[in-house]
């Protein structure tokens, strides 16, 4: 039998993605599962909302709220956290530098230490510097990696699973997909893992 | 030492209110927990936030994924589940009624009365006669209380609920509050539990 998959559909803006990909390794590894870390954008598809920032920008009550929830559940779950002093910060870049890494086994070391720079060092996860920080401290070759993550085919491959992410329902950030089935939120992750038990 | 209380906010119209509703009262049991029950309008409250419709009709993706999750997971609570022919319907009526009926004993029986009506036997909340029938299914005097209802004191005191929870900061139901803490949606129930015993 093969090992089942469950997609993880992330963006480097989202509070709730951090806390699922700070989570998501152990929980998939005790349920036997392979994870396929899939980075996207969700600028396009908020956009296609007529959103132009963040709901949690635009509806202040709701932002209020994630801000708070945010602490408890990083407090619960002991994940280190910091409220940025910029939201939303822009993941293009990350994203790119991910979609360049793609299976490579440095990618979900990369992709936690871009949302703790963001969400807990609060550093400006859009500057070159801070990325290619993070690809040494993997001992990656950050020229290199850059070098790809600029070139047009990581552009449009990116571009290409933003689409899908729309194309196939998603409309928010973490989503996991269990057997092509939509799972949206860090609280439907355990869900999504007994989906694929079935 | 008093009996921990805790608030739950809920829509007649809210999907996710109606798992809650179902949920509450033997998870608060179990935790030692009273409730208090306080119906409310999302309507003005998404007003203010520029929304003349549910957000899941003004977003199609969130929509559609709202009804599979309400189908998942009513099948795995074994909440009877029918997705209705009219959505939202308007829980103007019940909330009025259900203000009414306030501390009264029967209020937990008649709040899952209506949900049921709503979401599983597709039955128009908002038809005076479909909520005389549940009240008079709880051996109740459906015309006093319709009296009672439709008095200025009730509408007054539906309005300030509502007016209370903006100020509170709710934005979407189901929401709980633990010691003035809020917590939304039917996921955070165990932490609103919680938070009572710290």
């Amino acid at each position: 039998m093969r090992t089942p998959t469950l997609e993880f559909w992330f963006e480097f803006a989202s509070t709730y993605s951090y806390i699922a990909a700070e989570e998501i390794e152990s929980k998939a590894d005790a349920a036997g599962v392979e994870i396929i870390w899939r980075p996207f954008l969700l600028g396009p598809i908020f956009a296609g909302q007529g959103w132009r920032d963040s709901p949690f920008n635009l509806y202040p009550a709701k932002g209020a709220y994630m801000w708070r929830d945010m602490e408890r559940l990083c407090r619960r779950k002991a994940i280190a956290w910091r409220k940025p002093s910029v939201f939303p910060r822009n993941g293009l870049l990350a994203a790119r530098v991910a979609t360049a890494l793609d299976a490579a086994e440095q990618l979900p070391a990369f992709v936690r230490a871009v949302y703790r720079a963001n969400f807990s060092s609060d550093l400006e996860i859009s500057e070159p510097s801070v990325v290619k920080d993070i690809l040494r401290s993997l001992s990656l070759d950050e020229e290199m990696i850059f070098g790809r993550a600029n070139d047009d085919a990581a552009k449009r491959l990116l571009r290409e699973r933003t689409d899908e992410a729309k194309r196939r329902g998603v409309f928010g950030a973490p989503s996991f997909f269990a057997k092509d089935e939509l799972f949206w939120g860090g609280d439907r992750l355990e869900q999504a893992l007994e989906a694929l038990k079935e």
